[in-house]
Formats: C-alpha cells, structure tokens, sequence
C-alpha cells in the first residue's frame, strides 16, 4: 500500500497521526508475515522427520492438519515477542541467520501455547477457540486431541534440537522449557481444583489464590518465557560468572511476572467490562465459574447480602444470574478497584525498570536494556481490547 | 519368610526346586521392596517442591494421589530392568549411591509410563487399568487427568535434573527422553487413526501397519530405553569417540527393538489365546476393534467368506461376535503361526545377541555384555501370562 503522503494531489493537507499509524501497521503485518515464514519451515522440519520415520501418509497429513489448526492462528505476541526482544538486547538489526534462531525460538513459545490450548480446552469442555471450533470438537479428532498436545509439546524438543544442539545454551534452554511448562501445569492444577467448570464453591476463591493461579497459570510461560529465551540466545549466563554480576534472569522473572499478572487482571477486566466490539468476543467468565480477578476483588469487599446474591448466581448458565452477578461487581466498586490497580500496578512496574542496570553481556555483544520490558508495559498498558 | 529347608522335621526331603524357587522370589520381592524406597524419595522430592512454590495444600494433596494412583502400582519391569541393566554392565553390585541412581533412571521410565498410560485411557475410553478404575474415572479427576499426564511427564525432568544435573551425561539423558516420547506420541497417533476405538474398517489393517505401531508406541520405550539408560549411567558415549568403536546405542536398538515386537506379538496372542488364569484378565482386543497381530495375521491368510466374516463381526462388542471372529482365526491357523513366528524369533534374537562384542566402556569400568539383551529375551520366551 503507497503511503498517503505520495497521494499526487492532497486535498487537504495529511494528517501526521495517519500515515505513521499506517506505516507501523505495513512493518507489522510485514514482521508478522516474516515471522510465519519461519512457521512453515519447522512445520516442514517436522513433517519431513515423520516420513524419515516411514509414518503413514495418513498420519503425516493428520499431524500437518493438526500443527496448522493449533499452531499459527493466534495474534503471536508471545513468539513475535522472542525475536523483538533479541533484536533490542542486540541492539541492532538481526542477521538472516540470527532472526532465523529467535524465530525458531519464538514458535517454540508458539508451540507450547498451543499444547497448552489443546489439552486445557478439552479439560474446560470449551466450545470455540480463535473464532472456531476447538481442535478436539473438530469431526475425525475427537480426545486424540490428547495426543495431538502431547506432539505440540514434543515438537518443541526436536525444533530446539534440530537448531540448537551444538550451542553451548542448549542445555539451558531444555531446562528452561521443563521448569516453565511444569509451572504452567502446577497453576493449570490449581485453576483445575479452585474452580471446576461443574460445580461453584466460592469460598475456595480468594485474591491469593487468584495470583497462584495467574502466575503460574500464564505469567511464567507467557510474559517470562520469551524474555528469558532472548537472555540465552544473547549469551546472558544462567549462572554469574563473577559475583558483582547481576542475576539477569531474576531481574526479568522479578518485572515480567507483575507484567503479566497485570495483564491477566486487565484481561479478567475486559470480559466483564468490555463490549464485544472492544474484546471481540462475549465475556463468559461469570457464566463459567472463572476464578478471575473481578469475582475476587468483589469477594473481598461484599457485604453478606451481596455475597449471598454471589453464591447464588455465580458460575450459572444463565444470564439473568450473570445480571444479577455484574450488578454486585457494580455495587463494590470493581471497576474503581481496577482503576486504581492498573494505575499502581503501572507505576510500580516502571519503577522495576527504571532499577534495571544496562549491563553488557559477558559476551560483550548484548546489553540488558530497559525497552526490553518497557515495550511489554506499554503494549498493554490501558488497552481495551 | 523362612525357607523351606529351615522346616524342623521335613517328612518327605524338599524337591530342589521348591527352596530355589522361593529363594528367588523372596529375592525378587527383595529387589521390588528396595526400588519401591526409591519411589517414595522421588515423590516426596516432587511434592517438597511443590510445597517450595507455595502451591495451596489441597493441590498438594492431590498431587501425591495421583502419583500415588498411577506410578508404582505395575509389574516395574521396566524400572527394574534399568537397575539390573546398570549391574550386568558394571558386573558387579551397585554401591548404594549407584543403586539410587539407577533407580531414579527407573522411575523415570515409570514415570512415563504412567503418562502414556492415563492419556491412552482417556483417548480409549477405557475402564480398569491394574484392576482398578482408569483414573480420569475416579470420583473428582474427570478430564483433569489430562493436565496429572501432562505432570507426570513433567516430573521426569524434575528428577533428573535434581539428580543428573552435574554429569557429562546429563543433556544425552535429556536428549533420549525426548526423542523416545516423541517417538511413543507418533506409534500412539498411527494406532489412533488405524483403530478406532468406534469405526471398524480392517481395509487399514496389515501386519505392517502393525509392525509400525508396535515398535513406535511399545518396543522404543519399554525395551530400548531402559537399556539406552543404563548405558549412559554407565559411560557409554552416544558419539563415537574412535572410528572403530562400536555405535553401542544403535547395537541396542537392534536387538531390543526386535524384541520389544516379539514381546508384543505374545500379549496380542495370549489377549486371544490365553486363558484368564493365565493373563490375569479376559482378553478383549476383539471387542474393541484392537489392530492386534492375530487379526493382521488372520487377514493375511482369510479367504474371501471369512474376510467377510472378519469384517462383520471384528470390533463389535457381542461375545457371539467374537467367537465367530475366533472361530476364523482358528481356521487360517492364527496359532501355528504364533508358534512359527514364535520360534522364528527366538532364533533370530539370540543370533543377534551372539553377535554383540563384548567391549569394554570408554571410561574402562562396564563392558557391554550380551547376558543384557539375554535376560530380557529368557523372561519373555514362552511366558504364559
């Protein structure tokens, strides 16, 4: 598309708002296309080691289906983001081969997203996911979704393998992988047994227990992860080599899981606050017997009459119930709660930036800059949707 | 127990056999009772770190109970192969730092197992495992069984990192985890799509097939890994260091992978042909519509009318069906082809075990002795159960 500016004869005068707007929409559609180049490539690594195993045709196009579906359809924040932060530590443009690495990395965090959608869709007996059926719901899968996560999650080993054996980081990244996916479990079991989509019990929920699950759940592997994947591929040591290093990857843990809690919290806030024009989507959390940020922080100021209208509507398949639920969050005052939590939680993250020391890497090429978290607080900070 | 020759006044001399074969067996409950200590090691490590995360303690709980549950309730033939692989190679007895180690290894293998074993069930509907209810059909689990499998696995890395972080082999051990589930999640999708458990067309059956699945989904993880294991505790290198060295992790596939198949092939049989007091349970591979080697074999040799026979009555869950599928299997002599696939086996797997040499570890302390391979193929020949 030709800028606006090269229009032949402007009526008016164009606005700057405009064609900057629509020149950094043009370079991310182009990243993200750039991007999903990479896809293809693991994808056809993956198919190609099937038929070197002499897999049947039917089980090689099955798998194909089945990493299309689940794999490239999301918005790719969190693999994009992979590559982003490699290029600001850097400091620079990547080189082909460097980009190349990052991205692979980045469809590793693809990857794992997606066994994470697979399997947690069957365990929520969700019905849509990205605008279409869940994977398992779709003729011919089935609960062979169960094994179609478990490759999602395999696949990520032979990727890293395949581009990674020889770099002296390989043995970080596998540990890496395990400790965020076993974490990411851990708060799946816990969101499993705190709020089980058949049966409400409100007196397990509490702000606590709504950070446990938030943490573990989708901070570590989704604001955590990327950052930390970028640290390795730029050479930041997992263990200091001098005792005056800073733990560069306490530092990123330490801002980027109250970065993702945060963006929870604010998610948690859209499905109750924001129209389907904003999230496009309907907001199903209170329908659903979610254990989200809105029903906690209402917990925790309601009166006993106001709970009991909570206990007694909560989690409903019903709307009127649903009603009656959003009238209570109303009345304690959720939405100026959430003010006043996205207000603190943005200060005091900023505040966690500012501290961050730009040290160079040991490889001396990288430098732990500060835009590498900043740009994460500033996607998210106020969006509606 | 005391053995029998300790009797004060025996009234007839004791037959040989009988003290030989109870020394035997207390020296087998013996073995268990020691890697069932190890067991609880390893669990109660992973619930300490759970507890080290702040998970609530319901989480905990519940934890250990499906681990509880699901791990060390089998026959742990393949755990226990691991520890008696490490012995054989070092020819001599384990010091006790050696013996945990080797058994952490074993747990590991029962780790997975335990993961492939609660994920099958799910996609196979099945009812009872080890004489009790599947898990995911317990009293609270559900399809919260599909986050316990993706645990299970999870912990295996848990272990061995605690345990192997600081050895040469370490990213090796890593290496063939990976590689072998991964392996496991392809035989299990070929398996899948080839049988339905709800659509019978045996047009998709062939021993072929069959071979693929048996070696993807059973031989690689059951009789290959326990034995790739111990060669790594041992000091066997997975690269080459001498041009004339043995490739002593392809040496072990080759027989075990053989091996593994026959091993299988006698439990499809024995599904069919045993009686349930000797496998401890009513064969229903028939029923639900299994590609067992017995109905391949059957295919292989059915005239037209008893193909038709086989395609109308395989899969169907009605025992008058089921005779008529035997009645069949009788016919075109599904048992003499056991019995030749049988001996045919046993001849062909110890050829090869005659061909290993025995060569000595890199690092000078295990030899790679053939009686490793020949214990596993003189437990399996013409077992009855």
């Amino acid at each position: 598309m030709a800028p606006v500016a090269a229009s032949p004869t402007p009526i008016v005068a164009p606005l700057p708002a405009v064609p900057s707007a629509t020149v950094a929409k043009d370079k991310k559609a182009a990243a993200r296309k750039r991007f999903e180049a990479v896809y293809t490539v693991v994808r056809d690594d993956l198919l190609a080691d099937f038929r070197k195993h002499n897999m049947p045709e039917e089980a090689i196009e099955y798998y194909r289906r089945s990493m299309d579906y689940n794999v490239p359809g999301g918005k790719l924040n969190r693999g994009l983001s992979v590559v982003d932060s490699v290029a600001i530590l850097k400091g620079r443009e990547l080189t082909e081969a460097e980009y190349f690495k990052a991205a692979v990395l980045g469809w590793s965090v693809e990857w794992l997203q997606a066994y994470f959608l697979v399997s947690d869709d069957i365990m929520d007996s969700s019905f849509t996911r990205r605008g279409q059926p869940c994977w398992y719901r779709v003729e011919g899968v089935g609960l062979m979704a169960v094994n179609d996560a478990l490759l999602l999650e395999g696949a990520i080993f032979q990727m890293i393998r395949k581009h990674f054996r020889k770099d002296s980081y390989y043995v970080d990244l596998l540990d890496l992988m395990h400790e965020v996916s076993y974490q990411t479990e851990m708060g799946q079991l816990v969101d499993l047994i705190t709020a089980p989509e058949d049966r409400v019990d409100l007196s397990k929920f509490n702000l606590s227990r709504h950070r446990t699950i938030v943490l573990y759940k989708t901070a570590v592997y989704s604001f955590y992860l990327p950052v930390a994947l970028a640290l390795l591929v730029c050479g930041f040591p997992v263990e200091k080599k001098n005792e005056s290093d800073p733990d560069y990857y306490k530092l990123a843990l330490d801002i980027l899981l109250p970065l993702g809690e945060y963006f929870q919290i604010q998610d948690d806030y859209l499905d109750y606050a924001g129209t389907p024009e904003q999230i496009g989507k309907i907001g199903t959390d209170i329908l659903d017997n979610k254990c989200s940020w809105c029903i906690n922080s209402a917990l925790a100021r309601a009166t006993p009459t106001q709970r009991a209208i909570l206990d007694a509507n909560y989690g409903r398949k019903d709307s009127a119930a649903e009603a009656r639920v959003k009238q209570v969050f109303h009345e304690v005052g959720v939405d100026e709660q959430y003010a006043q939590y996205e207000a603190d939680s943005y200060a005091r993250i900023n505040a966690l930036i500012d501290a961050v020391p730009e040290v160079r890497s040991p490889c001396g090429e990288a430098v732990l800059r500060r835009s590498v978290f900043r740009v994460f607080l500033e996607k998210i900070y106020k969006r509606t949707k």
